[in-house]
């Protein structure tokens, strides 16, 4: 019987996160002044500790402890070949993905969410807020809190707090307190609802509502958390790419030649690949792609340049891919891909010519999601499903050039939370939406006079 | 840093499943006339290969290498040490629990779904029938057949079909046909409709409708499958507790003192707990618990009698314990316990006094259930939440006696498909339903001119 998944013990779990900033020279994060940022201006809004790692150029960084026994309720997460599916689509090729759908979340978000809250914890705080779109983010930030003792709380975009009651049941579950935002909790959320009461909210109003809870409380115990896009939240979840290296050296392989993630702000992807960009700028020919939507392509079309993270300008000017802050994503399925910028690591790396970003329609994704599910049996998240029908690509490549390539990818996440695209997708109703390079010109346009990176 | 999960390599799964009928009397199945079914009677329903496991006594059967090759897309699945909840109860006891919500479909129920399509394929057989109640069954067929090719077809509850849209978009996604029952596809289903269009379906017809349309396939090549009850079930089931058995060997234990599982039809409990019944009739000191709603006290309060497995008595007769196959237990969440009967095994090893059943309150179970999700992380099966609830009382007793038992229970699943429980306890909207001893004696008094076991 062949083996198809390969385990690490918990005590060969990985005991230092790699920093790619050490590696890549980055430009820094500008105030509204056009000056950089200092750390102490971020203070009311993160912890210390946090913001010594979003602006470290140290290479390692040591994994405390109780954050690597948090991580081993799930972690090591299994590197698995899937011979089903190579064996359906007839590749030489060897196709590994690493599973990240097995944590308690069905997602690789709690990497960072348990990292993020014991270092709250460690520095005195006692609650987080955050905000969620479709809810994987809350979710992974509930569980953490919950298995650190911190409250939690999440402000959820409105629409999707009434159509997506199972993720607010999920975060009540482990104790966070999710709330429809706009809110009447915040002086933000008020104002909304006074000139709109009917509003089905959005990220931006809830990211405001967010940061501003956390600063405002006059106890100074409350900071605010983000799911993706920052440095350290790379930093985090790049254990997952130093165990997948441990996993391949178990069964003799010294490099893939391909390693691919999904990209919406850019974690799952940094975590797998960023260990392997590391390889690369060392020297190792490896070929690194990042699967965006065809319907958001900030990698793909976007150009590189400094914005805000998110439409109510609360964050300060990150440099990165970005389609700018106003621009809205059609309404596909993956909703965690359908962000405007990218982690500024990540469009570094791209800049730098170490990562090949490609984009994809939706309709390839779920047909590429259900030969999954239908070959090595897990139901992917509609997210994950881009990488998947990347790496089939690649796949048919290396069967069109008769290459017995080895191809890595991120499973990011299950998709049993994220059905009804799979329903849409089995009757036709899936629109691929092609996006006019008109339309990315004129929201990128409005950033004309923005400092350049 | 402790060592939460025991695994097994693959290479290390039980070749083996065990077989309880060998070591404890069994009574046979009845016709309609009181005399023992034969196995050519059975042979319109299931395929021939299945019905010899059925009524098999050999102690030990080879498990075919192709069911070996598929149940490892998940197992062997974990052996966790609950240390944070051991340490949330200041329990001496050692908390054990196998994590079977690691398979595709979320539950221990693709062991056996694995299998019977595995039989049925060699077989010769097509197409594979089922009904399903709140869709868990009915998923799990669905992946096993997707990885086998043969077409599945559910039917399901109505009522379920509408209020739990998810559940069908699963089996959907792997291939399956999940349909609406009663439906127009069968007799049975067609002569409920026209007497009332608008009824909201039950177990029973939607058994009724998955039997009829496998027995009257012109062609032949259409089985029936059940999820539960039967003893090739139980049989199928029993890797899970003979992995058990190997994990607890790793880190040196030689038995549990406890061992613990949810009992609704009886397949989950029998796979954890038949290879340690087997120790304790070999002589081992091991209290086997089966946890029970104490709105359908299957066990606890039902007697030991002949009855149908099923509301349409098409069925043979079984020898079990049950409530009366007209009883329709309380609403509660745990829908996969909502069941008159038990599985013949279970129902005979505890007339043997070998398993000791308790039964237990939803509201307490849902406490459970959510001190386990903030603790271990994990969300829970409504199901689940049974044996957790069962384990903390062991845990608080061994506290209270001051007694380091090791306690294994059955994680059977998790609850990320059935989270509205959850939302009702967290708003205090749970009823816990006393069942009057008169309501029982109502339904069993309908058996008393049925032959006796």
């Amino acid at each position: 019987m062949l083996q198809k998944k390969i385990f690490l013990d918990e005590s060969e779990m990985p005991r230092q996160w790699y920093n790619l900033a050490a590696d890549l020279k980055m430009r820094p994060p500008l105030g509204p002044d056009g000056k950089p940022v200092s750390p102490e201006m971020l203070a009311p809004v993160f912890p210390m500790n946090i913001i010594e790692q979003e602006v470290s150029t140290q290479r390692w960084i040591d994994i405390p402890e109780k954050v690597l026994e948090l991580l081993s309720i799930w972690r090591p997460s299994p590197l698995v070949r899937a011979y089903a599916l190579e064996k359906a689509l007839g590749t030489p090729a060897k196709i590994y993905y690493k599973n990240e759908s097995v944590s308690p979340a069905g997602s690789h978000k709690p990497n960072t969410a348990i990292a993020q809250a014991y270092y709250n914890k460690e520095f005195g705080i006692k609650r987080i807020t955050t905000e969620t779109g479709a809810g994987q983010w809350g979710s992974a930030l509930s569980f953490a809190c919950a298995q650190l003792g911190l409250e939690c709380k999440v402000f959820m975009v409105r629409v999707s707090f009434e159509q997506k009651p199972f993720r607010q049941m999920m975060m009540n579950t482990w104790g966070g307190k999710c709330i429809p935002s706009p809110s009447m909790e915040t002086a933000a959320g008020r104002a909304v609802l006074e000139s709109d009461p009917d509003t089905p909210g959005s990220l931006g109003i809830a990211i405001s509502e967010a940061i501003e809870a956390a600063v405002t409380d006059p106890t100074g115990e409350t900071r605010y958390s983000l799911g993706s896009v920052l440095n350290h939240v790379m930093l985090h979840q790049t254990i997952i790419g130093l165990e997948t290296k441990k996993q391949l050296a178990k069964v003799g392989i010294k490099k893939p030649d391909v390693v691919i993630g999904c990209c919406g702000g850019g974690s799952n992807f940094a975590g797998l690949s960023f260990p392997f960009v590391n390889d690369k700028i060392n020297g190792a020919d490896i070929e690194i792609i990042g699967a965006e939507p065809a319907s958001c392509p900030t990698l793909t079309k976007a150009p590189f340049l400094y914005d805000h993270g998110d439409i109510a300008k609360m964050t300060p000017l990150l440099p990165m891919h970005s389609l700018g802050h106003t621009f809205i994503p059609a309404p596909i399925h993956a909703g965690g891909l359908r962000y405007h910028g990218m982690a500024p690591l990540v469009s570094a790396a791209v800049e730098a010519g170490l990562v090949k970003p490609v984009s994809l329609h939706q309709n390839e994704c779920y047909n590429a999601g259900v030969l999954f599910a239908k070959t090595e049996g897990i139901i992917p998240a509609p997210e994950t499903n881009h990488a998947i029908a990347a790496t089939i690509r690649e796949a048919l490549k290396a069967k069109e050039e008769g290459k017995e390539k080895t191809i890595v990818f991120n499973f990011s996440g299950h998709g049993l939370m994220d059905l009804i695209g799979y329903d849409k997708y089995l009757h036709g109703q899936l629109t691929d939406y092609e996006l006019p390079d008109e339309e990315i010109a004129k929201t990128v346009n409005l950033l004309k006079d923005y400092p350049k990176p």
